[in-house]
């Protein structure tokens, strides 16, 4: 078999790995791919670094790839939208592989890029796109091939994760006490850690996840990609009183990626959740990713590790290479053209803390007020004085939140419903609304 | 492109689910498939049963499947050894690609199988054959194609973990108190839930978590499949006593097959073993599977799902038909001769419970009785009067257990220290010995 020759546009921790990966366990993956994969060219926009790249030639041109006699697949590492999205068009053009960890660039740009592949009978692949090490675009299009996918659920960006751990107390390391940080604290130290950026807008605020959703959404259900139908709300806005509750109710707060096929059309969102405590996806911590698929012959399966990483991601792309040097890409089927649900038609359960005034028969005031808005309470937390609780200077009754769960509802029912309570007397400040996702077929 | 067409031996529940699944999402299958998957012939040795074949023609005759014209894929679901491995043979023999959910088979037979289909230039898959709708063999094989694999560990006899589960009392269903089953007990639950055997012996033994290891192993580290080498301990001995000791220590007691590339030869074993209660391994209760793979580049993975039953194991089967029609099947690298570890020769470390004569300084002779045998205390659990302690009518010591957690130590140094240990004075009875699992890389 000849070798298949790799041309790497990047030079950044994953681009290493990739590097450090092929020559590590050359012979491994030569066994598994019926042949050689080198690195036979690499170019990045800065000079060139003080890292081995075992022969292979460098450029600062990185448009020197497309079409070079010496590359068969160009692995995209640049990240960003150019010249990652030129880069990719015009290998894709010249008749060379793409394989790719653009999440950001798959998502909005997908569908002309399968389409350029498919045109010029070459394979784009992408698996370290979502969820780093984790084979979870292989386990879909694969394994689950047999199967329609009924929903996923998935923790998809390890810095939110993270954030949501800490805030929980979930000990690092062997400590066994429970220390929670702040959100503000616990930022900080994945600052700290490396874990987010100094801008932390894209993982915090769920974009980096919507970008991952909307690639998962279209391969599990053969959806057209569609990020802009991906409704998307961040973490920065979850408090530990909210996770203290949710463990009262027998819950854990998760920053998911939730897609699901519905008679109306496709759900997909990224949120803050509360998560049943005794699901696997409420024990995965800290960075780790993890993606549970429900499907109608497998059941529910899950699949968990690295979401991101020099070496979990670098080992996601030599995967992709050893799929092409075998001709094993699985291009997904022609993407039909699917409608998506907007958020307001959504049904599922809430979590509500309503900070209220004190006062006797509050609490069945709030209760029928929502029964009359068409909402039945699950489960209620026993009230307790916040620790902030004091009496005003004017000896007003004390401020104490009222917790519940209630059944399903739709989302526009619910909004309604807030806007309602929001402005009831007895509502004494903003009341914090989370979704709750039973992780149920 | 052509249809693929099927035969199918046997019409168990699994064949039944197999022609369910082609039926029922026919027309997603097609598209993955890049054409038909037909059912074109169903033998089973039993007269023909009620079940609707969808024009399928039915033999009794399970060998009028070879080489016959309407059959290019021969899916074996007979199960046992013969007449499955004449079958699968034969239809290699004549050219037909093999699809088997039996384990038994490949792990006794997977060589010369293996051999035949390269000779024949023809396809055997057998997803359905380890962890039911869980793709790990395709995780392993294809997603973490770039890494070499170090070691594994699996919960992957459904039989074993609930009895297990059952036994430290895991809510079945949203109940929330513990009730602690006996071995006998839970045994009898899951014979009555038709998830063990009248005979349990295969399950309860560890002999099909064995035949499982022994495929996944080979598949991990390139090793010729050698189920002989597969050490092989079963449940029946461990108790709730264990268990709970376990749980004060921070473990949970699970059936693990365990795989570990070591620089004296491959391990391979089923036992029991405690597992951090933190390690998503020891959430995983009732029937489920779950596979956890520790690799160089990806680190831990870990996959889990349904790891047995009608819909979820031909889930597998139509994902290998799927992969037949893309001939897509990824054949192992030709399986090096690799050296085997014998149990005598690993290394871990291990629970004791040392029921002894509750007189003063016991303890402290035990743990120089250890420490002189080259064994280290890593935990120990303060004693408490046992519920079957009581004053022996000469009025001797009460018996109470020490339990102790070790360093780590080979095999061979604890057998040896358990000899002596037992004939200790002060040792009241038998000791029970059980591996730790720390799951780390």
């Amino acid at each position: 078999m000849s070798a298949l020759k790799v041309g790497i546009a990047g030079l950044g921790t994953v681009a290493q790995g990739v590097v450090q990966t092929l020559q590590r366990n050359a012979n491994l993956i030569t066994g598994r791919a019926a042949g050689d994969i080198r690195v036979t060219a690499v170019a990045s926009r800065s000079a060139k670094p003080d890292v081995d790249l075992h022969g292979a030639r460098f450029s600062t041109d990185i448009m020197s790839l497309v079409g070079a006699a010496d590359v068969d697949v160009v692995v995209e590492l640049l990240g960003g939208e150019q010249p990652a999205l030129d880069l990719c068009r015009a290998a894709l053009a010249a008749g060379q592989h793409v394989v790719t960890a653009n999440k950001a660039l798959i998502a909005h740009h997908g569908v002309e890029l399968h389409e350029l592949a498919t045109q010029n009978k070459v394979s784009i692949a992408y698996e370290a796109a979502v969820a780093g090490a984790i084979p979870v675009l292989g386990a879909i299009g694969r394994g689950l091939a047999g199967n329609q996918i009924e929903w996923l659920a998935g923790i998809i960006n390890g810095t939110s994760n993270f954030i949501l751990s800490a805030m929980a107390g979930e000990p690092s390391g062997s400590a066994k006490q429970k220390n929670s940080l702040s959100f503000a604290e616990a930022l900080d130290q994945a600052q700290e850690l490396g874990y987010a950026e100094a801008d932390p807008t894209f993982d915090v605020e769920g974009i980096d996840a919507a970008h991952k959703l909307a690639i998962l959404t279209s391969l599990a259900f053969g959806a057209a990609l569609n990020f802009p139908a991906v409704f998307t709300e961040g973490i920065s806005e979850v408090t530990v009183e909210d996770i203290e509750y949710a463990a009262q109710l027998g819950y854990v707060i998760k920053h998911l990626g939730i897609a699901r096929q519905t008679a109306n059309g496709i759900e997909a969102r990224v949120h803050p959740a509360l998560v049943p405590a005794k699901n696997l996806l409420a024990q995965v911590d800290g960075v780790m990713n993890a993606v549970m698929v429900g499907a109608d012959g497998a059941g529910p399966t899950l699949y968990y590790g690295a979401g991101a990483g020099m070496q979990p991601t670098a080992s996601a792309v030599v995967a992709d290479l050893v799929d092409i040097a075998l001709q094993q890409v699985r291009q997904p089927v022609a993407a039909a053209p699917m409608a998506y649900l907007g958020i307001e038609d959504i049904v599922t359960s809430y979590y509500l803390r309503v900070p209220v005034h004190d006062r006797s028969g509050v609490f069945a005031r709030l209760t029928t007020a929502l029964s009359e808005l068409g909402i039945s309470i699950e489960a209620a937390v026993q009230r307790e004085h916040t620790r902030s609780a004091a009496k005003t200077p004017a000896g007003e009754a004390e401020t104490v939140p009222i917790v519940l769960l209630t059944q399903d509802v739709t989302e526009r029912t619910m909004q309604a419903a807030l806007t309602q309570l929001q402005a009831l007397p007895e509502v004494a400040g903003r009341i914090r609304c989370i979704r709750v996702e039973a992780l149920e077929a």
